[in-house]
């Protein structure tokens, strides 16, 4: 058997072909890869993992003990983990195969990297994942690990034109992860297949296999209305009002509701929350090494630094009153339809875009998915995002109601 | 086959027999545990989980969906979850019974609940896991969940004559644990037996069964002296040196160290972001229910609140400068011997005894366990702590170790 050495030397191939141009990797593994899929190939089938030969891109926020994980931070370089976080060893467990690091904005804030948009190199793949949503767009790799403190995995995805997952707050465990904001950072997976999404999603929550999803007979829907809409572009809240309609043609029933005023709160007061822990996720760096920080990150510590505590904490208080209003604005097996991004991704390199349509929603813990949604006047990507209330025991309900979606919108020529 | 109903209800006898006395139950769940049991009983071999009919006790700070989670605050006084937490459904699909919710101090902070020490009910069983380590040395339950954020899980091991086990910062996901201090909050187990320990470790973990343990040939053991040994009982003390005297005779390579300077100020700092977090984590009790915290708990939050940003900050820094002396101080495949607690459980319910011997470890984020090391002059158990360097990859190694040692001191008459 040589099935997973020739999956991984076609997709060298791939990346040879086109990194020079994309620049998603910060360090690649050809030879551990190869190495690794020998033995892979060499297993028996009674012996072979749940992720049997998956190859997958790891953000560099997370640690490997094979390869240098940095940050994307000079303050950094060169640092050799002792050990793989642990998402990257269960994976590791489970048969897959760590083809490299991709790029991170620098601590998965806001300061950009090198990597560009594969469907024009013109624009930013978007961020902070930006390396792992256009490895995966660009058919180097079928999965990549993601992370999202603002909207770092929903908002490149739908730049990138690939399915971009946020699971549910503390779905995956957090070791040998490098935080930005503790309460708000969340690992996630871009990738192409929602087989491969599925498959490792519960690898890395500790699970053997995806529970089996079970799809309420007509699949409930909200569209709900964000104080953000108006900051969209026309043809991105077009494509939604499409999508929509294409979901209702399919036999789904879509209401329409606007976010209450309670939600709008919380969403307004995210920035505090994550300033405030990004000031004290990074006190090491900004002690010892505060001029090896770019301007933007230095100034958000400050801010941080910046906030009275009793203001943080009554900040945390009204977010913790205000988030009950999710438990009421939609039913349990009902998903949330709405924009992952403000449009198609941004010209230029300087911005990874804004995270307006995700703060909201990685503040309330909830599971986020991005579906591609076709095409923007520019030819790249639009997206729809699904976003659930429901917390970590029912992905498979979520997951049923984002393919069925993911179905419904190609079917309707929405699809990627 | 009436195996789980059996056990079970030999552990409810033994409830019904010494829980007026001791305190250890918030809740009690009877019939749920006994329904469960005869649905375990009735499963062929082939189905039986990893955990097959193995009973279990939750701290109450860690939501279940079937039994109220109250945090020992008339705040959330019947509050009842919506899901487990992610530990608890864990537990259960791989087939243990949770048979109750243990009694915890409020919000796992220093506020006592009614639990007593089974050894002698004048004298507190520690805390905050009070109910947890009673219980369990009580006999009436082998295994219950726990919490560290100070010495929670270690010191009423100790008091209890339990072993206590807080896992490297990270193995276990928190999803559904009442925060206190999240950069410190670690979920562990109260057992009797090692092997449940390490059982239902690998299930919380998400690993299908506990590796297999590998033991360097000649155990190598570090006896630490600290600051805070003056502030223990001289026979806590002597019963220490004693214990390292009986691993020597065992074939230990023993040596005894002193605690750097930079580890020493990394334990002082430690009660600085416990108070700057637990300000943060309970902003909401704190904004809509203040007088309905315990005196402890308010002024510990009004200190938290106190501390201005940029002090904090420079807190972590100099932590995590200073944390890096521990990767020195002692091997890869060496443990530290030190104090789990300053000596006996103290007479009196109002305090659960000193963190003083835990804060460190808690803060660096290590593997620690509590072995029991016989009995003190008040005639209640004495023990020792383990501590290794060693990150959440290396769990089989570091219980390899701790079973050694805990059947060395056993040989040496100074066991349970």
């Amino acid at each position: 058997m040589s099935g997973c050495v020739e999956a991984i030397r076609a997709l060298l191939d791939r990346i040879d072909a086109r990194e020079d141009a994309i620049g998603a990797w910060v360090h690649l593994d050809r030879d551990g890869a190869l190495a690794r899929a020998r033995a892979l190939d060499a297993l028996a089938p009674a012996e072979r993992g749940a992720l049997h030969g998956m190859a997958i891109g790891v953000k560099d926020v997370l640690d490997t003990v094979d390869m240098p994980t940095a940050f994307n931070s000079p303050i950094h370089a060169g640092r050799r983990p002792a050990r793989d976080a642990e998402v990257v060893r269960r994976l590791r467990a489970a048969g897959a195969i760590i083809l490299g690091k991709t790029v991170t904005t620098e601590f998965a804030f806001t300061h950009p990297g090198r990597t560009r948009n594969p469907h024009d190199l013109a624009c930013t793949p978007g961020g902070s994942s930006s390396g792992s949503a256009a490895a995966v767009a660009a058919g180097m790799v079928p999965v990549a690990l993601a992370t999202q403190t603002g909207g770092s995995t929903i908002r490149p995805a739908a730049f990138c034109g690939v399915l971009g997952y946020k699971p549910a707050f503390g779905r995956y465990p957090t070791a040998g992860l490098k935080h930005l904001a503790p309460s708000l950072d969340t690992i996630g997976l871009h990738a192409r297949a929602f087989d491969d999404l599925a498959r490792a999603s519960a690898v890395m929550a500790g699970e053997a296999a995806p529970a089996r999803p079970v799809l309420p007979r007509r699949p409930r829907v909200a569209l709900v209305r964000t104080p953000h809409d108006g900051a969209a572009e026309p043809q991105a809240l077009a494509r939604l009002h499409e999508a929509a309609q294409a979901l209702r043609s399919a036999g789904a029933a879509v209401r329409t509701i606007d976010l209450p005023p309670a939600l709008v709160e919380v969403d307004a007061l995210q920035h505090v929350i994550m300033a405030a822990e990004a000031a004290q996720s990074l006190a090491a760096e900004w002690a010892s090494a505060r001029d090896r920080l770019s301007a933007n990150l230095a100034g958000f510590i400050a801010e941080g630094l910046a906030h009275d505590a009793a203001a943080v904490a009554a900040a945390r208080a009204r977010i913790a009153a205000g988030a009950r209003a999710i438990d009421t604005l939609v039913g349990d097996d009902e998903v949330i339809l709405t924009l992952p991004a403000p449009g198609e991704a941004p010209r230029g390199l300087a911005s990874t875009g804004s995270a307006v349509f995700n703060r909201l929603w990685t503040m309330l813990g909830v599971p986020c998915i991005t579906l591609p949604a076709g095409r923007g006047a520019r030819g790249l990507p639009l997206g729809v995002q699904l976003v659930a209330r429901r917390d970590a025991g029912d992905e498979a309900g979520f997951f049923a109601h984002a393919r069925w979606v993911h179905e419904a919108l190609a079917a309707a020529g929405h699809g990627h």
